[in-house]
């Protein structure tokens, strides 16, 4: 097996190249959303599969209900190392508003900017030129000798319609895909500059509740005064459920949140991030959840409730003296560390019951309950990938989380009880779903020397 | 002037005669609401002026921009009597679903029942049947002697549609319209046997408030935790306006309540009201208003403060972790006595805007706000009318209360500065405004002698 600086010159050479197939890709038009784009997806998911095997996979498309996978296996130079699934996804948003675009969406341009040039084009950061990273990677070693690892390379054609068909696939094909870790490249670096593995994904809990009082709607003449309204009883609930700092006060809500360590701590409030310009940025000025936690543990590392929708009598324009029959509201639930979601919905459904007065009733309906994902900070293969990135990058690479959740990465977990490494090279102002999305050159290029080293790091 | 036994004598001869002029009356279709009936309104009211000429009164029609007013006057046999205003509409709800009515709506069945005969008809309640018990007392009157009281009558044909042309109307004929006192005939009696007089109607203060937080809709994944929920905001202000006795807590709210004279508030503890079976109809069981007031106290003669109508958010099937950008609710205020609806409305929203906090703005709509019309309890025409009626049915006369509001009682205050007695003949399950409309013959006849009776004490 070559040194890694060989494999590094080799993805060196090959740059224009590697730039030119990306553009081969994207240029075919893989919009999942739309029906009419089928023959595109697979015409993707060919395209890819072709690739794969050019570089020394067993590689095959597979069919599903809706768009194909392409699925394919290559094997280390050497005995016994370590197996990855790296997980990507071809298909790519539609391009409406196609008039607020500088070029044609699938038709890829280089484009010099002050700090660097950028690929635009619809697909270009995702995901396409997020996957070509990891391609490339393969290409380099399959070009200087072989793997360092076992690789199994797994490529999705609806995650922007929601993966319908992703978790048959993987029940159906556990022992195929079900491997040492997961790599998934579809987050972004800290910055232009700074690599980061996310390692914290919140769960989520999806509790709809309908309060019913009368049996039906009133007037508020006949009866305001003796008549219950649901919407008060509502209103007191959602008050109760925080109190004055911010803390959720539901029963045993914080079993199983953990503390970070110092190590990451100190990390997160050394990071360049800017509290006050990122609430500025949406017409906030003081950050609203736990009072004695920093904006970025407050969305990264800390549970919250919050109400997403709450709706009950007149609603119209003007007024209508109702005292309403019922109420009813959608709550969320983020949770992270070891908190049970099955506990966390249970001691709200219990919190609603108690404080329901007489005559009222709770009706609830789950929406969805998963729990958080955090690969564990003393992963050694966290441990190796975080080395990896900093040397490539020479900036120590940042362990961040995300708020909101990655489908994919619970799928891997609950389907494969497989931990995944979520490393991407996209940045925040990449636009994508919008127009004129770009990916910066250099995190394809970097990008793919990052795989390079981490592939090396993990065989080590 | 003729003794009262005289009047009453005549008025039970003429009772056939009296009956075929209501059915006259009810067979012209006066829905108000309809534009293709305009016409038929038209009839009724020139009918109505004429019935007024044939018993003395200088009557006419009088044209607004919808449909005409019915005036006229008739002077009293002896001068110096006491001038009233009589009120009543004649228009009519429309009578869909039309395959529910047993009968046609406006061909008038006298129909018998175990408990005595009934008008079935649209109309013969609300509000033809009880204006002609005025017009055939007036007619006894006219046939025995003459009025003992001046009289001003004063028919509406828009009272079903919200009676656009009123307040115009009113303010263009004061000096015409502005008597001693309105006797308002469009209210019910307490039961079948017991007459009752309204003296109490609610005031109304009707607010809407939007919360406004972050300058869009934001993902509760991206930022849930440091993003100010205005649901939340908005549900702690309702929790927070009313204490866990059910008293309102908006500072000041009770300036200018008045506690009832202990001898109605006998009354009414005396009364035959079945409070649980009136919440049970609804599916009720507890009184939820101040808990140290019946029932009857938290309808007609206590504030309230209830939210009519709340939304925020996603309101759809499912979920969607949405963090709104704002969110609103209809609050509204029933007000008794001499609460000020301005004080309210003051104290409403400065309790909101103490309420708010970093980062939130509210938005205040006024639908509306009128105050409570109480007639004095003291009031000699009260006393006169009170006897009159236990006169006539052999039953104290109930001094009840309306927890909702009748616009005409305002605007006769507000525009001609005119107390109305409210005196009407209806009973609960007449079916107004539903198939099978029904007045009882009994109230039709006796609410004929009634007025009689009521002139005649009014002049004494």
């Amino acid at each position: 097996m070559a040194s890694i600086d060989t494999v590094l010159q080799k993805i060196d050479e090959n740059r224009a190249a590697a730039l030119a197939r990306l553009f081969d890709l994207i240029r075919i038009k893989s919009i999942s959303t739309d029906p009419a784009y089928a023959e595109e997806c697979a015409r993707a998911a060919d395209w890819l599969a072709k690739e794969l095997t050019g570089l020394g996979f067993t590689a095959s498309v597979r069919a599903t209900a809706g768009r194909p996978m392409v699925v394919g296996h290559a094997k280390a130079a050497r005995r016994d190392a370590p197996h990855v699934l790296f997980y990507g996804h071809y298909d790519v948003q539609p391009v409406d508003p196609l008039d607020l675009w500088k070029s044609d969406p699938f038709d890829p341009q280089l484009v010099d900017a002050a700090d660097g040039q950028k690929i635009v084009a619809r697909g270009a950061a995702d995901d396409k030129g997020q996957l070509m990273t990891f391609v490339e990677a393969c290409r380099a070693f399959h070009e200087t000798g072989g793997l360092p690892c076992d690789v199994t390379v797994f490529f999705e054609g609806e995650e922007e319609t929601g993966s319908p068909s992703l978790p048959q696939f993987l029940a159906d094909n556990r022992s195929e895909l079900s491997r040492d870790i997961a790599l998934v490249c579809d987050t972004n670096m800290w910055n232009k500059a700074t690599p980061a593995i996310t390692t914290m994904l919140r769960g989520l809990v999806l509790e709809e509740v309908v309060i019913r009082a009368a049996s039906r709607d009133l007037h508020s003449g006949m009866y305001g005064g003796p008549a219950r309204n649901p919407i008060h009883v509502l209103a007191k609930i959602i008050a109760d459920l925080h109190d004055d700092k911010g803390r959720v006060k539901l029963p045993g809500f914080y079993d199983g949140v953990t503390e970070l360590p110092e190590e990451i701590a100190e990390q997160w409030r050394n990071l360049d991030f800017d509290a006050d310009a990122f609430l500025k940025e949406v017409g906030l000025s003081l950050p609203a959840g736990e009072e004695d936690r920093s904006v970025l543990e407050q969305i990264w590392s800390r549970p919250t409730c919050d109400v997403n929708g709450i709706v009950g009598g007149y609603t119209g324009q003007g007024s209508k003296t109702v005292l309403p029959a019922q109420a009813s509201a959608k709550f969320s639930f983020r949770l992270v560390g070891k908190q049970n979601p099955q506990a966390v919905q249970d001691a709200f459904r219990a919190f609603v019951r108690a404080h329901l007065p007489e005559d009222c009733r709770a009706e609830f309906h789950s929406h969805g309950a998963s729990p958080a994902l955090q690969l564990p900070f003393g992963s050694e293969a966290l441990a190796r990938a975080r080395r990896a990135l900093t040397a490539e990058w020479g900036k120590d690479c940042v362990l961040n989380a995300s708020g909101g959740s990655i489908p994919v990465v619970g799928l891997f977990k609950r389907e494969l009880k497989m931990d995944s490494l979520m490393i991407g090279f996209g940045l925040d102002d990449d636009r994508i779903h919008s127009p004129n999305e770009k990916y910066e050159l250099s995190s394809f290029q970097k990008g793919a020397r990052s795989w390079a080293r981490i592939l090396n790091a993990l065989a080590e």
